[in-house]
């Protein structure tokens, strides 16, 4: 199962990642239903649910594709992502009301996803040769830009400029890996470095409510 | 006149898609023309006015072109197409105060136009030889980038996400395309029936006001 | 200095566009300043004013790199813009209480920065062979998107659509360097020529209040 799923998946496959495909595909359905909830606060119809579910999910890899010039985009050679993302949408409006009582698999599911979205997207960045600060930006585009395109569907200011150690976990993730690599630590052990630190630090975040400091500015000038 | 038109247009040509190309020019206007009643909802100068008709009518092509990396991206090879759809925005403000006489045939051109940006987008993923379910997405996309870049531009949730059969109509026109093409159907012949089946679907489904059923989840987590 | 800038950027090098440079250098670090107050406006972390200043600064660009399919993308091989305007924003929430000294200042950088933008969308599109419209509109893709983003990712429908001549001043801009160039003007008289109008154009509209006529439709349909 792993292997022809891997088989999908060549750069991964090639660094002997399969437990980061798997980690990644458990992700993604727990994006998915996270879109769908959102989704299901605007009172969309089923499409609407899918739609969101999909791009929570798949667009924060589609919009790093595309500022990377990665052509084809992931998940059109991968129709089983598609469907995977669809269905957990679809099954999560028949779930919803049991949610609650998941949330904390829940962030912890999340939490996870967020480091194997950003090792993936520095990976992909890696491998097209560009410089340090853009694959660092390629990890956190990965991680951060499918719950803003969630937020700009449903028309709110994307949560993750306003609350939470979120993107910060994602940017240490991304510069961690991309520092262990260079003082040449093996590949393996540098992703479990990575999950390590970037699962607890996000964990810890939320337990301890930690912040960035917040800007306020209401001054008009016209 | 349309073998002018056509020979911009070297996909279809080569379908022999002459009458594709017409409603195709018809429906961009009219997508334009709706476009430019949302931006007069939000009081736009006529340079928004302009903007929000060019995206509405061309930004799903955009979008499509985008996600399946198809450089150029089509209106930027067809100047005329963009001085149509910006000059039909335009004239929507002089002739706003009669538009709403003219509801039931916008309707109806909205309709023609849905399924010939379905057609078209599929036919831009197949010659790219992309998988069917993307061929589908691609269609999909043409036919409702648009109205959702023109909703998230005016600052409102997306209509196609909340009411009505329209992202369905889409759907179905792209899959029974796909089929009736496996199946080995004359092209002309499968286009003819696309239109017939999917002007008809959307036509009832605003006659009888058929909707998907909506997901609705107001519980907060924190 | 100028050498060395000029030196990543070749496509402005070969025109012997320092000066271009100079005032790019200056026109992003005052968007990026002017994106981070709006992110204060909705109360945003330290992680959020960086991507709305960075977004506002070169989220043009590349929105015009992806719509002329022209990869890598400008900043993706220049770490020291990121920086740059990371750092303004950053620096923005500390001098924020002073800043409505600097209202007039910050608007004449702004419209040199529009009319930088403006010249390098032109130039960018007219390597890549692009017709004239596309060439004028890569011109105020480039002047103009990072502000719709911005705008966007704040919740708030595009300042640009409904007041002032911004975009008009772009267009303008875009025009008259195609004419000059056209019509065979030597390439650094032309800037020059752009910069006087441009400036001054920008400068009455703002000191007069020009606007553009605005569309007003408020009639339900359904």
């Amino acid at each position: 199962m792993l292997d022809s799923l891997a088989r999908f998946f060549p750069p991964l496959a090639s660094l002997q990642f399969d437990l980061l495909l798997v980690i990644y595909l458990v992700a993604i359905t727990a994006e998915a239903m996270s879109g769908a909830l959102a989704a299901g606060r605007r009172n969309m119809d089923v499409f609407g649910v899918a739609v969101i579910a999909f791009v929570t999910a798949l667009g924060g890899g589609t919009i790093r594709d595309v500022v990377l010039g990665n052509f084809p985009i992931g998940w059109t050679q991968h129709p089983e992502y598609v469907y995977l993302v669809i269905l957990a949408g679809l099954a999560t409006t028949l779930l919803a009301r049991f949610m609650h009582h998941l949330k904390s698999i829940f962030l912890m599911l999340d939490a996870l996803g967020l480091v194997a979205f950003s090792l993936i997207g520095c990976n992909v960045a890696l491998q097209l040769d560009y410089p340090p600060l853009v694959v660092i930006m390629a990890g956190m585009l990965t991680g951060i830009c499918g719950g803003i395109l969630r937020d700009v569907l449903c028309n709110q200011v994307p949560v993750v400029f306003c609350r939470e150690l979120y993107a910060s976990v994602s940017l240490c993730v991304c510069a961690l890996f991309l520092v262990l690599r260079q003082v040449g630590i093996d590949a393996d052990l540098n992703m479990a470095a990575c999950f390590a630190a970037g699962f607890s630090f996000r964990m810890l975040a939320l337990r301890f409510s930690w912040q960035l400091p917040t800007f306020s500015y209401q001054q008009r000038w016209d």
